[in-house]
């Protein structure tokens, strides 16, 4: 039976300010990322997030950022690999915290926006940081966003690293993805096309028409798109159709 | 034999701030509280600090403080007892993993400055601190700066409290603590005459004369002092003398 | 002819988070509460806020809050009077910065809501401010949102203050506001006779049908109400069949 | 008769963490580059800062940061001209609003650390904060460390720039400053003879002994050095010995 785990960002609140629809979206997936309090949440948020997922049963990872809340973490900084590495172990540690009040285990590590963009670029970053996840915790899952990090993460014998892929988003034909300005509504069959085709495939089409490889044991969801939980109602169908198993990144073969 | 712990507030340097002399009092105490990052310390600090309490075998437990860098965390604010406790939980949680990485678990509790104040005001939210102590990690000490809090924590069967006294410091006859604005240097015959008197028979002189019970099991070293290392020697020197075994404060029987 | 301002907080927004709808209420308003950036706001948000009030004409003022991003600056805090006024003059000064970008001038200073209730309840705190916003700038005026600080505010012979009144609350019979925990939509009608009774007998009917004082010079209106263009829309109707002329706070006589 | 300024970074301490001697130093300088509270500061530092300078007749300029209270503004960050410019504004205006207490104007603006460098490799974030520094005020001197910088500055008609020269660094023979990891004592001497070489003829000798123009009308010292007022001290001997005038930035003929 073909198995794949549903990612989603969550827990970006910060304080008064409202981000996502958590409360939607929590039912379909399989494991949460969800923010650390440096780029968004806070630990009210972290709390809620981690209580609502406990209540659907979904796997908690963390989604470490910069601290850079201004920018959303999203504007790379020139910080070292030790700094980098200190940073995602204080919030996975801080998630932690709120996973052991529910007797809860923390799943995977997933960072966030600029902080990926320099453990993509850096291999010295990445490889600090995965040496700092296998020493708090050698079940954790490392999820990667793209082959750089992929490769690195392939590069430690004890790390579980699982590569995910996109399906309300573009491909270009080098497995780059093509990111919006503005976030449209997607069609839900091209998206759940795209999710069946990874899922059993391992490829999907990219924008030109050519097939490349995805080779993705998870799919990330933008939880904020203005269509997502019909989307995710589509996946969920199109994974029963086909038999697809949806389950947490620590529940994969 | 006598057994007591000795503790300090460790990590509360910030950035490119130092604060405090950790590397020459880490060697004397058994027990370092270390600063979370609200009120002072940061990812950076943290790691630091952990291994430094690694390499001398020094237990290290948390020291929350209110999200109040700009006043030290020394001034209390109209939060809930929920609010209070997801600090808590934050902080502690990110010690844990800063812990996890030397395989060694966070051993205690110990609020800091306004939110020490402010669960001993208000029993509500002691109370939702320690239910969230207990629930995070039932081996964790609750170290109690004062009776009201001892007493709240008594209230729970399965926390281990204990209580803590003072030696560089005078008592009140009502165990309340004189605290200096200007910080002396103190007498260390003094001062290990009060641990000896603390250690072995419970009680204490007070500025009066009058002398008070202080059941304490730990005793706390500000080590900023400005002859905190010397305090700390004689200390040592008279448990010697006087047999009084130093244990961290997960080793007390 | 009778003169009154429409004031209302904007600038709410922080980083990639938004709050209120700034550009559909700023056409109907005379005066902008600008956040500081620290319970709300961000020195982008600020620049805009400042550009769209320029744009409408809008005077500006800066809404100083507590260092509390996280609490929204709601939660009061044990910070001295003189605490509290380095928080307002580096505030006020950061938007004098924004504002000397159009060759404008701030006009007015109206503190958010925990620091408002800190005033509210302490004179020496009150005091410290309204002195150092005299010594900023005599031309500013001091927008008071209760009686306590307006009567403080009354002790200084050069401050300029203006005491402002709510349609979109109920108000007491003490003169007290029934804060709703769920921002309910109003009636426009409703809210414009409050109007027009503030602004021509200063004076409107409490929860209870009993009519109090209200000696208002000025108006808030919450901009994030659910319908607060429609009641601004109908208090324009009404101020124009009441001849009522809406100016900013530096405008009225 | 020559005239030079003498300029130093102050106020870099926070909340409850002590850093420089600004007592001691401030009484030997011509111009305060007070810390905006981002990189370091805070409002009462600022308040206090500005009160010292005062007292003192030196003239203050801001000394903006970018925001990484953690890395002390020294980590260069993916940001844009725009959202620099709003930083600058954001601190210039704050201190603004601290002169203001004292009827002052603000004098100059220096960028601090990673934004200096920012600004040093691109100018089009340099021409970003030129421009709003002479939107918000005509009058203030931009005080460049370096040429780049200085010749950006140049291109404004109106902008008053200021080039500053160092007597407590070496410079290599291509003009760049040899930063040192541990500060050590220096020669008051040798800080001395530079100080009048570079104020009588604009030059001063390299590291490998070149004799290299540093057209600088303003000397830069580290207030934080071991000796700093030892080297200030001999300085103010010797340019009284030679006739230099110390004066701030805004007398500078």
């Amino acid at each position: 039976m073909v198995e794949i785990d549903i990612n989603c960002d969550m827990g970006e609140s910060f304080g008064n300010w409202k981000m996502g629809r958590d409360d939607e979206v929590m039912p379909y997936i399989t494991s949460a990322n969800v923010a650390g309090g440096f780029h968004a949440g806070d630990p009210h948020v972290m709390r809620e997030t981690v209580e609502l997922a406990t209540e659907h049963g979904v796997g908690v990872g963390i989604h470490p950022g910069l601290p850079d809340k201004m920018g959303f973490g999203r504007r790379t900084m020139d910080a070292t690999p030790e700094e980098v590495r200190d940073y995602v172990v204080y919030q996975l540690g801080a998630l932690m915290g709120f996973a052991a009040r529910h007797d809860l285990e923390v799943q995977h590590v997933k960072p966030h926006g600029a902080m990926y963009s320099m453990l993509s670029e850096s291999a010295d970053h990445a490889r600090a940081v995965m040496e700092s996840v296998l020493e708090v915790d050698p079940e954790l899952v490392y999820l990667a966003t793209d082959m750089n990090i992929y490769e690195v993460a392939e590069e430690f014998d004890d790390l579980r690293a699982v590569f995910e892929g996109y399906v309300d988003l573009d491909y270009n034909p080098d497995r780059s993805l093509i990111v919006e300005k503005q976030v449209e509504p997607k069609d839900p069959d091209l998206v759940a096309d795209r999710f069946v085709s990874i899922a059993t495939e391992g490829e999907v089409e990219a924008v030109n028409g050519e097939v490349i490889d995805v080779p993705a044991e998870s799919i990330c969801i933008h939880g904020d798109g203005p269509n997502a939980v019909e989307l995710l109602e589509t996946i969920h169908e199109r994974a029963d159709e086909h038999s697809i198993d949806l389950v947490g990144l620590d529940e994969l073969a």
